[in-house]
């Protein structure tokens, strides 16, 4: 499907929050949407809406709207969301074991399948019945684990030193929470959170405005 | 300053990122930086450097580079990051817990002062010496502990409800970690970081290479 190379990162970054609402409206037995209220309802507006649908192909019925079910399963589809994926953790710090414990990532179908660190004083020990491995079996854990997407918490000295064992691994979607910009080649995607930056840029605006 | 409103909201995410590095080399006592090495160093390339910190004046020594610490210190400056910011963080489950203990808020100026719940099993208790307030005092919290700046780690179902509140009592700058659109008026910065959306967006970059 070559067209879907061309979809642009912010339909991307949008089409989850659609399914969002798309499953609390099912959730809630409504059975059609038109493009306008699930724009409004995702923050958006209803041509933009319409742009982002587009690239998944026909979808729904002009003056009568979208099927809530049907949208959500396609959208689910269109991102790789149909299926269980198996996710690991690199750090078991309180950010790690924040994430580990976070229900958001299993109901959206990523389950996490291991967490590992360097200290020896948390390795074997057990997160919600999970195992702390240790990092010099990374290669393994990933293996057998079957782990498709990394999430690295390590601090920012240790995290270029994962990502690079992770992307030999084949591995080649990593979210990475280290406060440093991991040098990975193009065929690998890096999602960057950095907690601090966020509040920083809302630093910047509160400058406007005070 | 007038001009300060037209900056990019690109450049506002990449002048966080220049200053980690900048402090980063200024402890390894470098005392000037090419805008070439700079932008290698923060994963971007010269030009879009120079353009970014155009908006911040005269800087830099054409054919020298940057001084470090002068940059760095312009940087935080235009951006309000040289003086301490009160942060509240509302919901104190595990999210809100690790917010609180992670270390790089305070490295970067913003003190978590508060941090509030609605579960009456909660407030009371301590979290690193800090009380966990009931969500019921919130308007007082931001009025005494003197807060700019709100993180949202509350159940989805809580957070338009806190988000008014927050507004009502003149905060304009929101981190908003619950998984929902919040419908803010134009005045109101709202950082949103959804993390399962991170996870989805991943998973669509992998359809394309499985």
């Amino acid at each position: 499907m070559k067209k879907k190379k061309m979809v642009p990162a912010v339909t991307i970054t949008r089409l989850p929050v659609y399914l969002r609402y798309l499953n609390e409206l099912a959730r809630k037995g409504i059975p059609v949407i038109s493009s306008h209220d699930l724009a409004e309802l995702a923050g958006g507006n209803g041509p933009q809406l319409r742009k982002d649908l587009s690239f998944l192909g026909e979808l729904g019925t002009r003056g009568v709207g979208y099927d809530v079910k049907e949208l959500a399963h396609q959208i689910s589809k269109f991102m790789g969301l149909d299926r269980e994926q198996s996710v690991a953790i690199i750090g078991a710090g309180k950010l790690g074991t924040a994430l580990l414990r976070y229900k958001g990532f299993a109901e959206k179908g990523f389950k996490i399948r291991a967490i590992l660190d360097t200290d020896l004083q948390k390795v074997g020990k057990k997160i919600n019945d999970l195992l702390i491995n240790d990092v010099e079996n990374l290669e393994r854990v990933i293996k057998e684990e079957k782990i498709e997407i990394c999430i690295i918490t390590t601090p920012a000295s240790e995290a270029q030193k994962v990502a690079d064992r992770i992307v030999s691994c084949g591995i080649s979607t990593i979210l990475n929470f280290a406060p440093v910009s991991l040098k990975v080649s193009d065929e690998i995607v890096v999602r960057q959170i950095d907690l601090s930056v966020e509040l920083q840029i809302l630093s910047f605006y509160k400058t406007l405005t005070g």
